[in-house]
């Protein structure tokens, strides 16, 4: 007898943890399965800010095990007419609500999404308020068991997509956006690391963003002066812009969709 | 050899989470057994606030499977002489302070209840000031090691109870009341889904609170405009009155202990 | 064929919990072994305050079974000269950045401490800004699987220690300090509850502070009345001076130094 291994979920929302959401969630999951590793990734997410939760699994998932399932809800519509999504992608498991959430997911080929309606993986009395629970949860219990994704319901090719920007060289420069300011008023672009590199190296660049010009890249947050714009690679992989001890949202005054440019000085 | 399954203890609390007080509970427990499943339902109940941590404790466990043992501390007479209950109730069992927050577990027969006086089942020392590490911890890792409730201390029948209101048919109409304004300004009140039932289609309902009728229920926050009075069944599968995007509870001037009526329209 | 026991890992971070920081950490973790428990001590240290995390880890560490793995990172100084440290202590281990948030394990005796430095130990790239996650996490994983410490770089002799007063006898007195004040403004001192033993009967001493005495030791914080200043042994097991439903701070109008004499009155 072989021991099947742990596998692993993790949890992302905007739910209040006041409530017990995330507690019952784990209920239903641990009905099904014993035999995994629950963990969360964050809950929270701003309130039903879908884009935020895109940006906080799409900067985790590099760090997890190949076939670890990603449970992911912030869902404004619940109860309405949005599909439920099984995304198999990256060697990854997601699990979700059909609104974007994973957009990220299929700005790149290779991934298959289902429609999660077989009532076999439902609880049987599924609400029309909380279907982390009802429907979320059953499925991503039941994959970690090891039921196909094809199992949970009709293929789905046409999965809601929020705008997700990348980076496009214009001659010499990088041009990109910010994606997310967080709340310390750091700001997130959609320029990643791995597009920086070819530039040259991260001291003889620039980035240019509203009327600012910001010379070389910080390896650390201390390396600036308090109350100084800089930019960094930060934990998300991606070139961020920020002002040590403050806020660069704020001494700018942009905010997501701010073009930003990067150019070797 | 047959592996004994892993058992769940959830944790429910007012603590201050910037305090390590519920990984030192995790320490306590996982000395005494490292075979179980440690999961939050919630760590926000207000400060000493029972009736919340009741509500929330009484929504999760529907969803546990049989034997999973809920630990609740929410505990304003700590070091005084309140006593620590151990309940075995609905095929779970449940530890915590004896202030009302299991009233919801009495208020059904069937119930048994003991004192945790045992000192095999406490730290070697007892504080006065966290008997959550020192008494419930210990007492729930042993009981997820199987130790049978009766070994905990003697037979408690008149453990501490709040009053727990439920709703009664007053003719045509069934009349309960507020039991809870959640954070948002969500009224829940004390009438079970399944109450509601025998009353006719929700959209056949109308529901009295103050001097406003709300007229049907919604299947979804989101059916209502920005605004306006709605009742739903909530996640807690109790009637909930809401205001969309606002404060139900400011809207309406209405707190705990607030008539509802329920009637055919 | 003998299971290896399940190890324990505990977090303990001034992380904002929005940022998806300690689920990606878990994920690092899991990958590298998935027979840990892990769980959080906390992760809602005031920004930057070493000293904070400091106390919450002592206070934690006497209740976890030997072998206990402490990841602590609080770390202001990432991606500068500091070292990252593993270090085995009081028969525990513990991993973070070399920047005093140790100093109560070098207080004694006993222990040993190594730089984590040795590449097959951390992740592939390591990035300036995230060590919790490319050294910090590795390092407690592979700790788990039993690698030794000395694996993983050269000793340490010389680690970064913070102030870290103890309580002194003056003739009759016992003499310390306020050691932190937490959010609530109970005062934490560096006067531990085995020293207090000595001087005498809880009811029968005096604890001076600023131009106060306080006469008598509480047992819970409900003994007092509102308003009024109280000493406790609190779950930090230290001497703590406190104001029922009030803030011992404000009222006493001192902070983290100010002397504090405990006599027999």
């Amino acid at each position: 007898v072989k021991e099947t291994p742990v596998q692993i979920i993790t949890l992302t929302s905007d739910f209040v943890v006041r409530d017990p959401f995330v507690g019952t969630m784990m209920g239903v999951i641990l009905a099904i399965n014993r035999r995994v590793h629950l963990g969360d990734l964050t809950h929270e997410i701003a309130p039903q800010d879908i884009f935020e939760a895109a940006l906080a699994v799409e900067a985790a998932i590099p760090f997890f095990r190949p076939e670890t399932i990603h449970l992911a809800i912030v869902d404004p519509g619940v109860g309405g007419s949005r599909r439920a999504l099984g995304v198999s992608a990256e060697g990854q498991l997601f699990v979700g609500p059909d609104n974007g959430l994973f957009s990220f997911l299929f700005a790149e080929p290779g991934w298959t999404a289902v429609s999660l309606e077989a009532s076999a993986y439902r609880l049987r009395v599924v609400s029309r308020t909380f279907h982390g629970r009802d429907v979320f949860a059953p499925a991503a219990a039941h994959l970690s068991l090891g039921v196909p994704l094809d199992r949970f319901g009709p293929e789905v090719t046409d999965p809601v997509r929020l705008p997700w920007p990348g980076a496009m060289r214009e001659g010499d420069a990088l041009v990109g956006e910010v994606l997310h300011a967080d709340r310390f008023g750091n700001l997130v672009t959609s320029i990643r690391a791995r597009e920086l590199a070819p530039l040259g190296p991260e001291a003889a660049l620039a980035v240019e963003i509203g009327d600012e010009v910001i010379l070389g890249l910080s390896g650390a947050y201390c390396e600036q002066p308090p109350g100084r714009l800089g930019t960094i690679v930060g934990s998300s992989n991606r070139l961020e812009i920020f002002v040590r001890d403050g806020n660069a949202r704020h001494h700018l005054g942009v905010t997501r969709g701010a073009r930003v440019t990067v150019r070797k000085r």
